[in-house]
């Protein structure tokens, strides 16, 4: 199984601290070395770095721990090849542009049969059963509601009655976002904390590192990180139920379902 | 004006020497400093990287020239900003896909009252004029074609079509490839040289750097430099004349038109 990361948040922050634990997982404390990649939104735009070296031997990913890019959305993945062989086309996230905004993908789990009918619109460009279902999704979204992008409360009932039809054909952990919100849906494994004042101090659960949060942050500040497995060893981490499908604005979690 | 730089070969190859002479003229060498961007096939898939960062100045833009990517179809841009703000979303390469591929455009020029119908199908993220350009572009190669790819020789003939259309409403200097050719038009300035067998040293314009190819290729590669003007003192540049659409495949020029 792979492993997914995201971060919500409600003024750009950078990720160096959560990556760079996460990415340790890309080889070192966890087998996902099957590529891996990172999409950061920044304002309208997105940055995407992909690679299909193990995330601990890329330079790109030494890039990421060192530079630290400020978002507000980020959707990360280390890949353990289920489905598609390892190649640059067949690393998460994927990104795709619906309505004039870029949306990001990224998926955890394994879908069995399943084979939904495109229309053309949203063509998957490798062979993963993950890039199919994010194109499927568009291509729904667009269907159900045309040329205008809808608000929030219908995006996300959209969104349940989809992500449930997909979740029928295997495990789909699986996280979206437009830039302006975060969508996480646990098939199995997920878990999220907020970031908030007052800010304590974090130890990485796969490297000797932490942070004292209360320096590099404002009062104001609320973070949302959201991630296959607990990457801190002193947080609080909150485990979805199978069948939620939650979505973050802001750093908050907006809503829950089942 | 913004600058444009494209490579094709036959085998993948990196694109360090040219790039790092190219980054120059973000900041140092001229004054394109309104961010920059560069794309890179590796087999179906593509490594996007963009910065709002003057090129001189960005990290990433580091990165690239210690790491040798190898691809057979790049292109790279450094913008000077004429239409649309100094944001990431505006940065070049832009890159979509259509019939199951990843399409990768960059543009130099202005185009004026440019107002296309667009369907929906594709919608800029940005407000470049060159962004919506791509969008028409690949809207129209869908509505002419449908759902399946058509040949080169028909993809090139469409695309004259198309471009010259375009280019009445301005200058539009542009490069696109699908990752298995590279399409360059010519309104204003453009050149290109072809390196293969017998290779020699080529020493850059923009920095004191030179390298003797012959020690870091075979005999049978090939490889296709475009650019908005010649890198290098010491090799033969041979100009697009306006309104020329040049196709490279394999590193080869494949045909001209006027």
């Amino acid at each position: 199984m792979c492993q997914l990361l995201a971060m919500n948040c409600n003024v750009p922050t950078d990720i160096v601290f959560s990556f760079t634990g996460f990415a340790h997982r890309g080889g070192r404390t966890d087998t996902h070395h099957d590529g891996w990649g990172i999409a950061f939104f920044e304002g309208a735009g997105v940055r995407h770095f992909v690679d299909h070296q193990a995330a601990i031997a890329s330079p790109i990913a030494e890039l990421i721990k060192r530079y630290p890019i400020k978002s507000t959305n980020v959707i990360a993945h280390i890949r353990k090849a289920t489905q598609g062989q390892v190649a640059l086309e067949n690393c998460h996230p994927f990104v795709r542009e619906l309505w004039g905004r870029y949306w990001v993908f990224a998926h955890n789990g394994d879908l069995k049969e399943f084979a939904p009918a495109l229309d053309g619109a949203f063509r998957p460009v490798g062979t993963t059963d993950s890039e199919l279902a994010f194109c499927f999704l568009l291509q729904e979204l667009r269907r159900r509601f045309g040329d205008t992008a809808p608000d929030r409360a219908a995006l996300h009932a959209a969104l349940e009655e989809l992500v449930r039809g997909i979740a029928a054909y295997g495990t789909f952990n699986m996280m979206l976002s437009d830039g302006t919100a975060l969508f996480a849906h646990c098939s199995t494994k997920l878990c999220y904390v907020v970031r908030k004042y007052p800010f304590a101090s974090a130890c990485l659960s796969d490297e000797d590192l932490s942070v004292d949060f209360s320096q590099v942050t404002t009062p104001n500040d609320r973070v949302a990180i959201i991630v296959t497995e607990p990457l801190t060893t002193n947080e609080t981490w909150t485990h979805f139920a199978p069948g939620e499908l939650k979505l973050f604005v802001d750093g908050a979690l907006q809503a829950a379902s089942i």
